[in-house]
């Protein structure tokens, strides 16, 4: 049996293009026991993808050269020589791009579609929720009444941090960079008020427009000269969490600008880094909040959706020039 | 009665001279009842204070201009009509730079000499030695066997800073600008290593061959490039807590460098501002801690002790030339 995969042809020097991936057509491995023969519904492309593209230490380690590329899949059980997973399961599991792989029942976990549509398992019930969910709840500790700035506001973390925001009572304003993405964050996700970065002039003026009283929490997912803006109003005892440099993903020099630490110092700012992987012995609970929150119709979720395997390299660059509206997902 | 004192003439652009201070004579107020008349003994002078000359939003408030500056001050009372202190009393206090001045007994805390010499309670038994405590014990949370870098080590906070996480079991290593300095750290204060910020050519590569499984624990007094430096050596889950940016305090431009927020990212790294007054509560545990420790001659500490109440301005502008080895205090 052969399948089409999709591997790291080379690793780009700066923005990536679709000369960074090969498609190719391997052999499947044979089934063992404990292994599920495995069919690829929906392919989670995320901007944490970029650094992984590179040869550096950070948190998850570098993809391979001429290897497939690795994410959150959710796939469909074809054959199994597994006692727990049985043919026409569905699951989640960090696995290759290949349109059909073999996989251990260790490395997979069965979703309840009953709940949520598969997809979303990938999304606000998944990394992207749990990122929002304890990068808001755990690191910027929200209290009711506060002010709460969201950049990349309208990517899949964005728009999860905002609503759970709203819920705990606070004030929040998005930074996106279209008038059809501030919109929706309005009209769909009960923003208060947004900020198109690509058609404001003067940023730092705008956030203080709307921030009289100062910035109390800034959850970051794109750094660079919107976070500088923000940072300039930000208030005293604020909480910056560090989720994303979306901004900076392709910068081959190392990027320069103001000094923070004059500014986090005078005002006793807590600026946080983190990777979800941080928080997993609570993954439960989050995913109870997230999952009722959801049922509740408290949080709503939206996906992009790309359709076509062949497509998944096309989908992950465009996630870099912002033509996602949250979870940016493809299906087979 | 008259009394000398020391205002703010002007507020600086870039580094202050002694042309922004100004020496008056003026009358003393009359006592009231509930007040004391007080004799100056040994002035505080800090690296904040350079941020009070500004007008500008920071934690404390700007000097006035044209009014007496005002810190730490210990001082003796020479006469009484308050019922809790009497004649003869050591007192601490936030008091102007006056020789001779009146004051409440509610602003003032007697002070014990039999624990340590007066001039301690503005240092190792007072501010600095609680901002060494909290900022290393509660920001960065030392574990045994980790390694801590400390910027401006041979300042009064610094040498306490080192000290304490010794005594927590961590490998220390003080940065400082002497080797005058940097061999004290080592023989009087039992730092591991040290290194030379002036005579050395690649603080990076210096601080990496020094630190090989990477900084936990960055202290830092000093900012600017030296940071840049030890955040380059920065290990995953590390902690920064931002106690000084002496290298900035006198430039009149927005200070440029790389962007912090990928490293604090990918390396999950925490930085936090603060001062003192954030742990206000718990000032009563932390100088127990200290006291025993200093009793105990498991924390040494160093004064540099101008003399002459005329020589504040003088001894102010010594610290951003490093003149001072640990505490620097006026003595009158």
């Amino acid at each position: 049996m052969k399948a089409k995969q999709i591997v790291l042809a080379s690793r780009p020097k700066g923005s990536p293009t679709l000369n960074n991936f090969r498609s190719e057509t391997v052999d499947v491995a044979e089934l063992k026991n404990g292994e599920v023969l495995l069919e690829g519904m929906y392919y989670s492309v995320d901007p944490y993808m970029r650094g992984r593209m590179n040869d550096a230490k950070s948190y998850s380690p570098p993809f391979d050269l001429d290897q497939p590329i690795n994410g959150g899949v959710i796939a469909k059980v074809l054959e199994s020589k597994s006692d727990i997973l049985k043919a026409g399961d569905i699951v989640l599991g960090m696995l290759p791009w290949k349109e059909t792989c073999t996989a251990s029942e260790k490395d997979l976990k069965k979703i309840d579609t009953s709940i949520a549509p598969a997809s979303y398992y990938l999304g606000v019930l998944g990394m992207t929720g749990l990122t929002a969910y304890f990068g808001l709840m755990n690191i910027c500790k929200p209290k009711k009444g506060e002010t709460v700035v969201i950049s990349g506001a309208a990517g899949a973390v964005g728009v999860v941090v905002g609503q759970i925001a709203k819920i705990q009572g606070c004030r929040v304003i998005g930074i996106a960079g279209s008038d059809e993405k501030t919109k929706l964050l309005k009209t769909e996700f009960g923003f208060d008020e947004t900020i198109n970065y690509k058609t404001t002039k003067d940023m730092s003026k705008a956030i203080g427009m709307l921030c009289p009283n100062g910035v109390d929490i800034y959850f970051d997912n794109v750094g660079g000269e919107i976070s500088d803006a923000v940072i300039a109003n930000i208030n005293f005892n604020a909480r910056i969490a560090l989720c994303g440099q979306i901004a900076l993903y392709n910068s081959t020099d190392t990027p320069m600008g103001p000094r923070l630490q004059p500014m986090l110092l005078t005002r006793s700012v807590l600026m946080q880094g983190f990777i979800i992987g941080n928080f997993k012995n609570e993954f439960p609970e989050g995913i109870k909040h997230l999952a009722q929150w959801v049922k509740d119709g408290k949080i709503k979720f939206t996906e992009t959706i790309e359709n076509g395997f062949d497509n998944l390299p096309k989908a992950l660059l465009g996630l870099f020039k912002g033509e996602n509206t949250g979870k940016m997902i493809v299906k087979a």
